[in-house]
């Protein structure tokens, strides 16, 4: 039972009491309560056990009155499922021990079964759904992003043997990009069947591809997922990461909003998506470390400009950083709560 | 004596024989010529040892047959003599033993005097005119670029630090950025009277603030070193890295030419620069790792699309990667320089 259905408003490009605000990441480190619960488990096992996963999912809702919540979980969690061997090291972050460079080892890869391989995803979504009275973002990564993980094992700064990869072997570049797209599509289906209502697709990675490589390699995969889960109903957000060089082609990829980055302005991306798309962001997570009068004003000039678009989604424009201090965070979300729209 | 004059014709929006091309970090780790002198010393005594900086600025000249040689260097090297402790790790890159976070600190750091406190500049920029037959360019950090290594003591992820000082302290931050405007004006110039033939600004992190805050804390600081450095008559050339989202306001710079990565595509870059300026890049570096034959067409496409701007310098949109092979640079060069202009 919802009591604040003003983000699926906003979604769905319909008039909202206020503009709606979540936050990537808002579930997690700069949360002493979070922080709490990952000091008795790894981050792997808290993704793994539905009733903590729960828990400080509902955190963020509760402490800062945010507009919807979205499942703590993490993008390589149905990665691993595929065969990769993942690790989560403090450091270093992610570490898959099986990472994909040829034929052979992209065949390998599983297209999974969330029923059998994730259950814990979909329970925790179904424990969620119980208590929420806000709606619940499922998600998954999008498979060009995912793919840079599959291939260089982890983290990147060039994304040297992933371009490689495309340029050398479009044939195991398209034989992964394909098994990942069939193991996202079934993965973000299950979540909306398991009572997720809205998905976003994570394209953290797509910004470092050149317009005609983002449009070759990566935009078809994701055009393709919103195509075969549209049918389901729920809303879908495409979030692109570094978007400003590629927004005008990343519109196209059939999602009902499009989230950006804070490296453009507000202005010209709400003019670029239109009013025909809802557009979610574009505060730079860094504004939160400035004052609550700096906060409310940047949020209010985001507000006003996003007029331009269907509708609009409030958020950072990337994940917030583990540093950021709550208080400034309550300030951003009472602040765009108070914003006087239309 | 020049005898290839193309990259200033290019500059200056003259039309040339033929698409001129040099390539950021030219110089450098992927020429095996290069890491034999490199084994025998280590990067700071290479970039303070006027006959060795000359070898290897030399070297990419005489090996690939590009229209412009970049004096090797680093953009830490007047920074360092500002007084902030430079050390280069082969891991971590750039550390700086004294970041700046407080007045006190920012007060402490000197305006260089060139001829005083980096003298081997100079000498190697007067060496380099005895042997050139192709322009050579002479370059130094932006400022705001320059203030991310100070703030932060070394390279960063989220350039914390700096937009914490940006937002908070306002005034520590504008005493840095005037100190480094001041270092990097008379060094400029100072390159440019020892025989530099244009100079390039490169502002590798601009990219990573909002288009607000880039106006705002980053372009008067720049347009202040190009109005001071246009009356010596050197073309000079604005670098703006993951440009985009600023590029509109990176032209108002006052440099005659604007570099850009390559995360925008060429066509909307030149028509964003227009006529009144040239437009330099802008190839993903690791298209070097495809084919020659694919290396050619995306070639073509850039210098096609770049038309649409008063002059074309062909360049990577970054610098080259070190494990690149040298035969597809060499493929690089001759395609351009084969493509029919105009």
């Amino acid at each position: 039972m919802l009591t604040n259905d003003t983000f699926l408003k906003a979604c769905n490009r319909e008039p909202a009491a206020h503009t709606p605000i979540w936050i990537m990441r808002q579930a997690g480190r700069y949360l002493p309560e979070y922080r709490k619960i990952r000091a008795k488990v790894d981050f792997l096992t808290l993704c793994k056990t539905p009733e903590l996963a729960a828990e400080v999912t509902l955190q963020p809702v509760d402490i800062l009155g945010v507009d919807a919540a979205i499942l703590f979980s993490d993008i390589l969690i149905p990665v691993e499922a595929m065969g990769v061997g993942l690790e989560f090291h403090e450091e270093k972050g992610p570490v898959l021990a099986n990472p994909v460079r040829d034929m052979e080892s992209a065949e390998r890869l599983r297209v999974i079964n969330p029923a059998e391989d994730v259950p814990f995803v979909l329970e925790t979504i179904k424990i969620l759904r119980r208590h929420l009275k806000v709606p619940l973002i499922g998600f998954a990564g999008a498979p060009f992003t995912v793919a840079t993980y599959i291939i260089e094992g982890g983290s990147s700064k060039n994304f040297l043997n992933t371009k490689r990869m495309m340029y050398r072997h479009p044939d195991v570049f398209k034989k992964l990009m394909d098994r990942i797209t069939a193991t996202t599509t079934a993965y973000l289906k299950a979540q909306i069947e398991a009572g997720a209502q809205a998905v976003q697709l994570f394209d953290s990675w797509a910004g470092v591809l050149s317009p005609s490589d983002y449009v070759k390699y990566a935009l078809p995969h994701v055009k393709k997922i919103f195509r075969r889960i549209k049918p389901l109903g729920a809303p879908t957000i495409y979030f692109v990461n570094n978007c400003a060089g590629i927004l005008a082609r990343a519109k196209r990829a059939g999602a009902d909003v499009v989230g950006v980055d804070w490296r453009l302005d507000m202005n010209k991306a709400a003019k670029t998506v239109g009013k025909s798309f809802a557009i979610q962001g574009n505060l730079d997570p860094c504004v939160l470390f400035s004052t609550p009068g700096h906060i409310r004003d940047s949020a209010i000039d985001i507000v006003k400009k996003a007029e331009a678009a269907g509708g609009h989604i409030f958020n950072l424009g990337h994940g917030i950083l583990p540093e950021t201090p709550v208080d400034n965070v309550r300030a951003l979300v009472d602040a765009v709560h108070e914003i006087k729209i239309g």
